[in-house]
Order: structure tokens, then C-alpha cells, then sequence
């Protein structure tokens, strides 16, 4: 079968031998899968991935020198069951499945380890455990972006995005994008976006965004009115010795900060930011940026060591809540979700290519303009990535 | 009245107009007051405290070629009524009081800022509104404690120990010591403490420290049965795929982190840390040794810059919630959890020293076996700090 294979930063289309199922397993068809970011910075620097994971206790992180295939977004066809499978779902039947694959006594991240080839192939093993069914006549396209929208379930379920509060999302890429469409399925009202890109403001807009921001000409924290900032001090330590109850849960230097907001300060209105963006800098920024008591949820990976002030976060009480991943009920959750209507994938599924255009279309995504979510097709022989039409 | 002033690092001894106390504020002679860690911190990096409260919106902080008087931990007697005050108290009465004071149009943080002097000195002025009487006979000693004690709590509140989390407290200093208290106080079964300083590991225990430990021999993270390492993967993959549905809300990578917990990914049993140092690299260290899904309360206030590595922190879902100071209602609280006995504020007083020996309790401070906290008495002659008999 043909394959992709990244080695040394090189992607390059090879030949393997078709993989044989093993107990448990499905060989499935790869109809669709998806260039995921995390796969343009596994090119770059999977060593340093591979280290972090191996320091915490998984040592199955692709190599750089390693030939590795691959793809952990992907909805397949049933081609052949392994033993030991309950053949529940007849071959042909479209399956996506949560990215784990047993080898030998391992278990490996599926697209991500030499152990457990991904879909930047024609064919691929997947745990029949850990395969869903795709439901309800969802195209292949948009169940290739389950994965995708489970990362943007998770965060926003860690997020914790209470009545009334504001999220913020910070990054409008294809994370940005899932998480933006995740809180307008999960009903929160006011979604800020904020992107320095055009087309990705476009795309934050159709995803479900309220209020679309260029962070080159506005502060996304002073978008809504009730959130901006307060220059009427003392009033806060005015209220306090009133003896309003409320006013006295404030904390003590607060009531000092003349930026304050006392709307706030007083309701559990401090804005959900999400970091989608994984630069060095970024959550720098952020917590000199955001208001008193802001939430951020780290959803962006960022592989260098970074600097933060501590001085300030702790001035703000601000709470940092890094997120990875989803886990295998968030990953069934995210199918329903798109095959129940209630999420719509399309503004983020921008353009599709072959197994000998991963290497172009790696390039194109180096560009925000034109494209968020490239999926592969590994029957199409096309070179560069081609418009969506879905 | 005499006070001691700091000013470019230096702490003596000044005679000071004794204040006026205006409308609403109240004469009060200082009985105790503490010396803080964040005095020490301010003797000598003010300008980076203040630069930072500043952007926020507060420019009253101290500024090393000002003369403070500092001092925000005291206890003391009411000596006059401003105009407009209810004279609830009489004189005589023995009041503690939250650290802010009006000075014009303007409020300041007391003991921090050059516009409201604090309790180094034999008199200062308080906010009657935000004075509280010493209950029930509670001592003075025990009662300047109020202050620090509320720092504890309020770090506790915001940590939010769960049902069976265990807590560890890193660094044993007055702040980590009033943790602990707190944490016990709080009904937190087991209380992890870790310290360099055998003396403070003595304080520790004292204050109700279950387990103590010495970093340099031990981890305060495997110091506890059920939270140690994990290392016969892969089980959580295997109890996944048995279709348990609480296993199925193990996040996609830990399923292959060997060193997960397992209980502590099934139950809501994952540690909560307090950071009580504040030294840079005490926060990067924390997230690379804690386990999988920390919670992390930053009490401890780094000044400097510090670099963290925030691909670790995401591959293990840390949260960092950092934390200042407390509320008007949790100080109250402080002093009354002092004054029913349900918190013990003993262990953490170590010792006391006139004014004339502030800067000799400064240095005796830099050395953590002797003492934790030492107050000042000003009508105290002593220039060496005098070990406590309470």
C-alpha cells in the first residue's frame, strides 16, 4: 500500500506492506484524514515532544529519525477483522475510531509513534474497542473531523464556561475553530475570537463567533460591554465599607486596582479565555492582558520553554488550566454532535488532497489565509490541495 | 512617635508626627505587628511590585527612594476617633484591622505604600470600618496573626481540597505554616509538608502536618499510600477498552503515561500543591514532579520572571491557580477561627523584637531554623529577637 512517511522532516509517499489485524483489530480503508497542527509540529520537533512524554512515562513518541506514518484524524471503511473481533459492523462499514493501537504488551498514540501507523495511508489498524460506527448518514469528510472537535470538547468542557461568562478564544486555527463551534453547541451565549488573520476571522464568524476581533487594531477583553475596564476608583473599597456582603468577598488588592472590573469582581463573570494559538509569548501576553480573575484554558502547544511573570498572574488571581486531548467519551460525544446537526464542521474543512500532496499542502498551511483543515484523500492523486466543496 | 523607616533598603529608627486620624479612622497603638515575608521581599525589590501593580492599575505601591514604614500584620489598642466614626469601641479597645487605609480621594494598601504608614511604629490609623474588636479574649500576640492566618485561608478556599485529596504544602515558611493550619482547620485528612529546614519541619508537624518530608531525601509526591507511581502499563488501556465508563474519561494520553495513577484518574483524588516558596524554578519544578492532573495553588510570590515548560503542563492537564492575599470576610474568619481555638497560631510565632530591632529580626529571618514568624513589640526595648514563651 502507499503511505506517507515522515523521516527527518522529509514526507515522502512509500510503499509498505499492508498491515495484518491483529486480535481486537480492524484493518479499515482510509477514506479521509485530516492534517492535524499537532502533525506540522511532530515534523519539526517530535524529539522534544517524544522527551516530555518519556520524562512522564511513555517512551513511544516518533523519533525524528524514525520513518513514521502519520494521521490520528481519520474515518475508514472496514476492509478486514482480526480475531478475536465481535464483527458487530460488517465490512464497509465507515468507522472513526479513538487513536490507540495495542503492540505486542504497548499500547501507542495512533499517527504519533513508529509503533502505530496513521492515516496518511491507503490502509491502517484500529482497536474494533475504541471504532465508532458513523451514524446517521454523516458525510466521511465531516467524520474525519470528529478528532478535531473532540480536542475543542474537551477544553471547553475543562473550561467550565459558566451562566453568563464570556469566552474568549484566543487563535482562530482549526483548535480555535473546534472550540469556538463547542461553546456555541453547549449554549454559551457571547463568544469573542480573536485572529490577526482575515480569513480566519471569516471562518471564527461562520463557526458560531459573536464578536470577531483583529487583536492588531482592538483588545479582544474590552469587546463586550460590562467587561471593559473601571476608572472610577476607590468605588470598589467604597461599596466594601458599606458593608455590602458581596463587595467584602473581593480580595484585598483589588480593591486597589483601579482597572477592576466590578461587575466581575461581584458575579462569576470573570471571562473563559482560550489559548489556541501555542506560541512562546502568548500566555505572557495573556495574563498581562486579561482581566482580574480570568480563567485560561491552555489548549495551544507550546513546545519551547516559555516565560511567565508569576508576579502578575498572582496579582490577578488568575488561574492557568492546561488541557491535551479529549477523552474516549468526549471522542463518541464529538461524532454525535456532528452527526445530530447540533456542531457544523464545514467552515473548518477548507481543502482536500492525495498522499503526493502532503508535502504541499503542509506548506499551505504555513499560510492562515486560505486554509484551516486540509483533509487527505488517499485515492486522489492531487499534488496541491484543492478548494472544499462540502 | 517613634517607627522604623525603610527607604533604598535601609531600616531605622525615625521619630514620625504621630497621624491624625480623619473622618471614619481611628488612633490605634500598635501592640504587635508582624513582620511579613513580603516586607523582606519589599526591602529590596519594591520597584518590581510596584512596576507590576501599576500596570494594573494601582500606582501606590512603595518605591525603594520612598520612607515606609511597613507593617500590615498588627494588633492594637484604639487610642482616638476620627470625626464621623460610631465609637462602637471604646478606647482601650483591642482591634485588628483589613490593611487599607483612604489617604484623600485615593485608597492605599497599608504597610505597602508611603500614603498609609504601617505597624512599625508605637501608633498608626486604621479604617474603623474595617476594624474588628478582638473577641473573646484571644491574645494580642495570637490576634496580630489574624493577617498571615487569612492568607492561609484564603489559599485554602481557592485550592478547593476535595473529599480524600490529599494536600502537600511545599516550603514551610509562615505562609506554608498557616496553610497547614488552615488545611487541618478545613477538615483536609491528609496534609503533606516538604521543607529544606529541619527546624521548619518541626513547625510543620506542629501545626498539623500528617506526613513531613525533606525534599532532598524524599518526593512529597509518592510520600502517600494510593498516590504513588504506577508502572505496570498498560492497565488503563486494558480497562478502557473492558468498556468502564469512568476509565473512559481518562484523557487519550494518559491511557499511555505509565507513571499515571490510577486511582487518581478514576476518583477525583489527584493532589492539591501549594506552592509556598516563590523562588524562581520552584513552579517549573512542581509542574515536571507532580502527577497527572495537579491542581497547583501558587501562594508563593516569584518576583523575578520564570520559565515554565508549558508542553509538560498540558501533557498533564496541570492547573495553576495563583493566589493574594484574602477577602474582608476571610479575614474575619481568620481571627475568629484564632480566637475559638479552632485554628492554633503558636507554632507559627517564634519570637519577638522592639523596633530598634527590626533590621537585626530581618537578618535573623533570612536563616529559616530559628525562626517563622517574629513580632514586633514597640514598647519593646529588645534589638535581638527574643525567642516567644506563648
Amino acid at each position: 500500500m502507499k503511505a506517507v512517511s515522515c523521516q527527518n522532516g522529509d514526507l515522502t509517499v512509500v510503499d509498505r506492506p499492508t498491515p495484518v489485524p491483529g486480535p481486537g483489530q480492524l484493518l479499515i480503508e482510509v477514506l479521509r484524514c485530516g492534517i492535524c497542527g499537532s502533525d506540522l509540529h511532530a515534523r519539526r520537533s517530535c524529539d522534544e515532544l517524544a522527551d516530555i512524554a518519556a520524562e512522564i512515562g511513555y517512551d513511544g513518541v516518533m523519533r525524528s529519525d524514525q520513518s513514521v506514518v502519520m494521521g490520528h484524524e481519520f474515518c475508514g471503511a472496514i476492509l478486514e477483522h482480526g480475531p478475536k473481533t465481535r464483527k458487530f459492523d460488517k465490512s464497509g462499514t465507515r468507522v472513526v475510531a479513538f487513536p490507540l493501537l495495542r503492540s505486542g504488551d504497548q499500547v501507542h498514540t495512533t499517527g504519533l509513534s513508529a509503533a502505530a501507523p496513521g492515516g496518511y495511508a491507503e490502509q491502517m489498524l484500529v482497536e474494533e474497542s475504541l471504532a465508532l460506527a458513523v451514524p446517521n448518514g454523516l458525510s466521511t469528510e465531516m467524520a474525519a473531523l470528529t478528532e478535531p472537535m473532540a480536542v475543542g470538547l474537551h477544553a471547553v468542557r475543562r473550561g467550565q464556561v459558566g451562566n453568563g461568562q464570556v469566552a474568549i478564544v484566543i487563535g482562530c486555527g482549526p483548535v480555535g475553530l473546534a472550540v469556538i463551534a463547542m461553546l456555541k453547541a453547549n449554549g454559551v451565549r457571547t463568544v469573542v475570537a480573536s485572529d490577526f488573520s482575515s480569513g480566519r476571522r471569516t471562518l471564527a464568524r461562520t463557526c458560531g463567533a459573536d464578536i470577531v476581533i483583529d487583536p492588531a487594531v482592538d483588545s479582544p477583553f474590552t469587546a463586550t460591554t460590562g467587561h471593559g475596564h473601571f476608572d472610577s476608583a476607590p468605588a470598589l473599597f467604597d461599596l466594601a465599607v458599606s458593608s455590602m456582603e458581596k463587595l467584602r468577598r473581593v480580595p484585598l488588592w483589588w480593591h486597589v486596582f483601579r482597572a477592576a472590573d466590578v461587575a466581575g469582581l461581584t458575579t462569576p463573570k470573570h471571562p473563559v479565555v482560550f489559548e489556541c494559538v501555542g506560541a512562546p509569548g502568548v500566555l505572557e501576553n495573556l495574563i498581562s492582558a486579561a482581566p482580574i480573575a480570568a480563567r485560561i484554558v491552555v489548549v495551544g502547544v507550546c513546545m519551547e520553554k516559555d516565560k511567565i511573570r508569576p508576579a502578575m498572574a498572582i496579582n490577578k488571581e488568575v488561574d492557568l488550566r492546561f488541557v491535551l486531548g479529549y477523552t474516549p467519551l468526549e471522542f463518541r460525544d464529538a461524532l454525535y454532535l456532528l452527526a445530530d446537526g447540533k456542531v457544523d464542521g464545514r467552515p473548518v474543512f477548507t481543502g482536500e488532497v492525495g498522499l503526493a500532496g502532503v508535502e504541499n499542502a503542509f506548506a499551505t498551511l504555513a499560510d492562515p489565509e486560505t486554509h484551516a483543515k486540509i483533509l487527505i484523500d488517499p485515492s486522489s492523486g492531487a499534488t496541491e490541495p484543492q478548494l472544499a466543496k462540502a
